[in-house]
């Protein structure tokens, strides 16, 4: 199989994208400072990411505000506080997940609104209703990808009938989503080929979001980047559920374009993200993590497993073979 | 370039190698108990572990007994006291480094002795110091391999003459050594095809030796393993120098052979590997490792970084880059 660039070389088709605040979020319920995320901001600008995630657009009619932070609601106000009106060439998204969130009333068209991309994230049996939201962002002028979920558990045979529909759609970016860590880089290879042979004959890019069950969420993301994925998903410190994800500061060490800085990206890990750390956030690879993402299963009864400071890993692991699979 | 095996079938001639005791004697000075050598050599036994390696056998005119535990040594006596005389089918490894041994001293016979397997270590420019230990090895009975340490800061054709000078001497299996953890499976692809080309003609194993600086140590390994290295390093909990290794239990994870078990490592990291760490024992990866890793070079000023216990990355960062690259 061939690899698009080398290791010496870079592709200018490639846009880092930031996704600290939303996947970062699913640790602290989105209780950032603003002093965080307006750091967080200046951090990406400087250090040339291309998107920034906010988190998500949730629904009050689902989900309390009171029980989370601004970002799982992501209103224009809060947006603005933190940037204005973001005159800059950073891009910002957010999330809509289907199902749970009221897009007529919670998002502004375009032109009165700092978010460029609504990123749908959908799993494989809702897709129509993915695709009418992505082609509802679209009408009001929006960016959009579709963040197709847990594939790992997908037949190859309907991830191909999705990415027809989504071709046929009006998204921009397709997202391979490793949701439970258990693929291996192979797999990446093989599936990041499917999804750009459906693509690239429709115009479209295909984006990498990992998970580092296996610690394997870096490998996989240049991997998939190898192959010509060209949107890549990274957290500061890997922050984000369970095991977290690809680590930014991995990714721009990797990378050769001269307009990435990893500087600024250190800067913020010692300023802010340590903090977080201590104040008793806590995130990133594990044994139980290993074990859900080898067992190919949600990584919610890991992450209970760490709630309750559990160490004992063997017994863990016995419970698991129980679950559904 | 093709892959051997696949990911639904196992490969016999992979050899699961621990080096717990040897790369993780480097993290404290080699001072295990008696009690965690014993539980170890129990739960490799339990796990199916191939080869277990216990330390170096460094010379006393060289080193002071009184600054290191037993497995910097690796007298017979020592591992007499763990395994008796090994009844078992799992084989015994140590490692001799060029220039700090003295074999003709110190290694006996090996039918004296419970050694199966001595690993020498070599930088690319003491090969021929290397061929001598490794012939005096084989001459007393025991399996070789050479681990060629720092490649990546070697010239190809270099490591070309490396390789057709191993081919020619007796040595069992020639290692691919990332010591800085520098490389990326791009790379660890090439260079395991490379020494698969001249292994292969003389009838030699290739392994896999791997630094987790970038988080990619079992990405690496099994990007080697499905390239066709079948020897591969794993450690307990990654314990190794700097950043340590690839990970036993995530190796385990993956490896479909089933006379593989992972519970029995599950169950040593739970009783042992966190009550090291309890006790103040620091490896494993970090951003200073990832930075020494991405400039390709000797992790000694990160593990400075470390015991100094300092935060200031960025300012590491600039640090190195005056350093000799």
């Amino acid at each position: 199989m061939e690899r698009k660039g080398n290791l010496m070389t870079y592709r200018p088709d490639i846009k880092v994208f930031d996704a600290t605040i939303r996947d970062g979020g699913l640790v602290n319920s989105f209780r950032f400072s603003d002093e965080f995320v307006k750091a967080l901001y200046l951090a990406n600008l400087r250090a040339g990411v291309d998107y920034m995630e906010f988190g998500y657009l949730a629904s009050t009619d689902i989900f309390k505000e009171e029980d989370f932070g601004d970002w799982k609601f992501c209103k224009e106000a809060s947006l603005r506080r933190i940037m204005g009106n973001n005159e800059t060439d950073m891009k910002i998204a957010v999330m809509a997940d289907v199902g749970r969130c009221n897009l007529e009333r919670d998002l502004l068209p375009k032109e009165e609104s700092v978010i460029d991309m609504v990123r749908i994230a959908t799993y494989i049996h809702t897709m129509p209703a993915a695709i009418e939201m992505i082609e509802y962002c679209h009408s009001l002028g929006y960016e959009t990808t579709c963040n197709i979920m847990a594939v790992s558990k997908a037949n190859t045979a309907d991830i191909e009938v999705a990415l027809e529909m989504l071709c046929d759609s009006s998204v921009d970016v397709i997202y391979l989503v490793d949701s439970y860590g258990s693929l291996f880089p192979e797999q990446i290879q093989r599936l990041t080929k499917l999804y750009l042979e459906h693509a690239e004959a429709s115009g479209k890019k295909v984006g990498m979001h990992a998970h580092n069950n296996q610690q394997l969420a870096f490998a996989n993301t240049i991997e998939a980047c190898s192959m010509g994925a060209s949107y890549l998903d990274a957290t500061i410190g890997s922050m984000g559920r369970g095991a977290g994800n690809c680590a930014m500061e991995l990714l721009l060490g990797f990378l050769k374009n001269p307009k990435y800085n990893i500087t600024p990206v250190l800067k913020f890990y010692e300023d802010y993200i340590l903090k977080l750390r201590e104040q008793g956030e806590v995130w990133g690879y594990d044994i139980q993590y290993l074990l859900t993402g080898k067992m190919n299963l949600h990584p919610s009864s890991a992450i209970a497993f760490t709630a309750d400071k559990r160490t004992d890993y063997a017994e863990f692991y016995h419970s698991i073979f129980d679950m559904e699979a």
